[in-house]
């Protein structure tokens, strides 16, 4: 049941690397929706590889198909199914991995797992590029968040150990958020963004990579989303998040900076702003109690550097059980963090349209 | 739903913090199993309130009482229910909350969320309190998985700015983790845990509180548990830990600090030691593609200050909407960290034998 | 996970015959509903045993304590838990159908599931008892879907081989509902009531027992209740009414009687009635295509004999293999169908409001 | 979440009848399983329309195409996909109903349910068409049930008033029912199958349709399989089997006719044949509290006439609230019954596969 998502809405994600296609259905979306094809496009082009220098090669068109589910182009109340041909596959780029693992990649748990029957090829089920459904079924759920003007938006934060200004978790603003999304780099001051795409190709060169922090933020949620215990917005999201590969670690606010200050100084103090309430600072990243309490929602997701390197690396034989030496040959991202932008929204805007319905 | 838990196991915890009783319903749960209950109540002692100088001085017995599921000390197949009764409950000490959200609490969510009918006394469902039945449960499947030789150990890495060691990511062992359980104030290093005491108690004396971070290790994991995308291992249990209140961010293996660091020092070489494959490092915190590779998990779990304090604060009134100064009278305590250890214990062995039956 | 039902509404049942307690924890009801006890109570009271010449002498007070999800009288957000004591408990009744199970019961499936493991004292987590929270659960659902002038109401249709008449299934409204409810017996035909109470107690001098069919409806459901496929009423329905014990059958409408006539016979045409569509007959029950359409909702469910009786029985020894002659002396309902009315009530509550929420 | 069943196996059916595709994504099969695709083809061909004088004449090769999940020939442990294109649709023979909605189908409740953005094309997401892809996920799960010499078999018990021979409940084999599944239209008793093809074909020729009963078997299921209360046999079937369109009822072992007889008639008693538990009858159709106690599974399903017919109806204009005549030109079969049986199979496949995992 690992690829399914949500309990009001169902997201099921499906496909390997290399089989036929890879796509989604999404189960439960509000019927009478018109979905702005374009803007699904645009929004998976941001996660799509090949695009520049720093990403990998490999170059698809990943034109979602729609199979069902939309009607005169809105929602008409059944599924929706999208897929995604698998057309640009290089299967003999992973040939040797179906026998020595990738260190920190999942061939050796997957491998495991599966008694030997897993898809290995470019990582099969457990490729990064699965994240493609998965942006589109977030492409699709944002549209529906926007229509109660809520908007999602994330940012580089940190690429290797460089780092970008964090957003003002009190005064963040939609039109802020939706200016970085348009950069090709989206960090917030550009000299540091530079820095940054130098490190990655310098890891690129070495045959090396980078991880590196994504900031998320959304702004215009209603007080009041999310509940208490294992079903609040940390939960939620947390458990959307963490199926991007290469996560590591997600903090809400001021995470874990609130760890070694005083309560006095972590609180953040209640005041009233024409009718409404609002806290003076924003240390709870707009949640409380698991609940949304209408102040920007804020949260950094770590990301490791992409463990596919070509640099040579120990492994061993998953048959003989003897020592070898890999040396990867496939087309890789040297820093997928770029690519994970969009990612972290999309999942973001599953897991909380699931917690609105 | 937010107070259901589980896939293969179904946790159901329930209660206000001034209701007669709060309790769980376990339903899923292996028959014939021997439940220790002496073990059971040992392991909730460490969790209890009001058993040292810095922890709230609110007494309970806190025994659980069993309503079913055993039958001549074992389970039965049928939903193991336990309750535990609310008989110190001083309502009184949080009448001012009624009308005045403490800061960066959840009062102030609960209330929009239910319309203002929240048992608003001791923060109803929201209180720490709810995470006595959580431990219930969590001793309870730690009994089971006991018996794959598997244990769970957590201690206390961090309080306010002092740090303790880590535990080592790749020897670490069962026994060591049993001896830091033992301890009534659970860090590696002793004198660190004299000086977050002394912290702690500084807090305390100011009317204050302080957080801090909580190193969680299971060992005895066997390869193949978890499963890719939305269900493996660190969502689980992320969304298991994010029940915890307070809780502000987890991280798995080496966490954030993966972020800054190459590819080629973060990737875990693999070797083949005595027939099993281990790797040489374990910064993956023993997951691979959110399923077990057979390295001990890790994962840090970071804890804000008690945003209960005694010192005057600035908040509003939710009936007026005027501006209020508030101070909390109430018990509560200066830092949760200590109790939440065997907290952050129960909730990861809910998770894993939800992913392992 | 076999206690459990629903999506948005999370009912947990838990209990054994002879345990502790028996009870239930419902999660997701609206907040700020005022429940009526007395109403509550006196729902109970329709399935409750012991009350006349033809039920179990089973005397219990089977008075729900609330241990939590109420506050001042209304949900308040919280899980409502609600226990009932076990006190009567004659446990030595059913000493001998722990080697030897009874014909056509639980006792031997539950003692193979759980390899001996089982509480078979009463048939433990399998007794007719645990109907008794499940009854509580649809009273309070009931309540609120009271509020949106919904009624559901159920009567005997037959006792063993004598029927009742059945309810227009077009015309039927509310008030005749709840008059039937008030009954002792409920059935709409009195004079066949007490044709089926004398069959009853016929039954019961001869140590045997008779089944029946009871009829359910519901008038006031809005159009566009239920969904497609998985997820329709009757999907619904029937998922939660299996659980009732010795229920052997649904059907919706017409039923079964739908498959002997032309579908031009068996279609309801399609009317306007002051701007509302309805339609001529009612054979489809009120549900198209798993929604409800807006006529009343109707379907029949069968129950067998009580399996339960003191006639002597052929049945075996579960230790030794050996044929065994089997008496049960506790006592049993020599028909469980009048209890079992308020039963198909309580299920089918649940069931929608979890459709409705 | 209406298209989306099980909870250890989780099938998602997506896909309108005149979408570009309809599909199923199964998660959670075993790993490593060989499916053998000329057996699945062969299973959906007894669904398939188009293939007798009795059935709809639109003819679709309806081979499912693999998009992901096996890899060699063999279960992979990733999501299995398959996609069935829609290619044969004639949109226009619909095109009255999307004002005029067919009396007893679903067409009216779609419409309010959705708020006019239903697709209605040939019934849309409620289209029996959708069965196919349900057949698909059977026939992959019966594969699997097949290797623990698990067999399941139906057959036409009735159409419009003639019936079939029963199965013998207590000594049906699995190669009587492998033989029945062979036959072109599958009774017991060829004449009685000849009367039934007469009736079909007589409703035809009067632009009228039948309906019919199904009755179901299961043999070599071990006993312990399913769950006390919500997680029966009986639950998981009748939820599985409501997902067919037309089907009106459902009843286990003798079912309604239980409801007639004496307990001392009723129940099955116990006997002990070679080490082995039996009941002398088989009254409870295999199933006691829910859970398989070894004997052969039993039940019938009841379908209701078609509801689309080519005689005229009565109905009402959706928008205009006038009444209107209907006749529907559309392909449509005068009975669905021969072509239901494969989908009864497999939807109790699914049923039972997702309680064994």
């Amino acid at each position: 049941m690992s690829s399914n998502f949500g309990d009001k809405l169902k997201i099921s994600i499906f496909g390997q690397s290399h089989s036929q296609a890879i796509g989604v259905v999404i189960d439960g979306l509000p019927a009478g929706v018109e979905i702005d094809m374009d803007k699904v496009y645009k929004f998976m082009a941001r996660r799509a590889p090949g695009q520049n220098k720093y990403s990998t090669q490999r170059k698809e068109k990943d034109v979602p198909q729609i199979l069902s589910g939309l009607f005169e182009g809105k929602t008409c109340g059944a599924p929706l199914c999208a897929i995604i041909e698998n057309t640009d596959t290089r299967s003999q780029d992973y040939k040797n991995i179906k026998d020595v693992p990738r260190p920190s990649h999942a061939d050796f748990t997957a491998f495991i797992k599966h008694g030997g029957a897993n898809d290995f090829r470019g990582g099969g089920h457990f490729s990064g590029r699965l994240t493609a459904p998965l942006c589109f079924a977030g492409a699709v759920c944002m549209q529906i968040l926007e229509r109660s003007n809520i908007t999602i938006g994330a940012h580089i934060l940190q690429i290797s150990d460089i780092s970008d200004f964090c957003l003002d978790p009190v005064f963040v603003s939609a039109s802020e958020l939706e200016e970085i999304k348009e950069k090709d780099f989206p960090v917030i001051n550009d000299p540091f963004g530079e820095d940054m795409q130098a490190r990655i190709l310098e890891a690129k060169n070495d045959g090396d990579s980078v991880g590196g922090v994504i900031e998320c933020c959304v702004v215009g949620l209603p007080v009041g989303i999310g509940n208490p215990m294992f079903d609040g917005i940390e939960n939620k999201i947390s458990s959307a998040i963490f199926a991007i590969p290469a996560v590591k670690g997600i903090e809400f606010g001021n995470g874990f900076d609130a760890c070694s200050i005083f309560g006095s100084q972590n609180n953040d103090e209640f005041y009233v702003d024409n009718e409404s309430v609002k806290t003076k600072t924003n240390n709870s990243g707009g949640i409380l109690g698991g609940i949304s309490n209408g102040m920007p929602l804020l949260f950094n997701v770590g990301i490791k550097p992409t463990p596919t390197i070509s640099k040579e690396q120990n492994s061993i034989n998953l048959f003989t059980k003897e020592s070898e030496k890999l040396k990867v040959h496939g087309r890789h991202d040297p820093c997928i963090v770029p690519r994970a932008v969009a990612c972290v929204e999309a999942a973001t805007a599953i897991a909380l349209l699931d917690l609105m319905l």
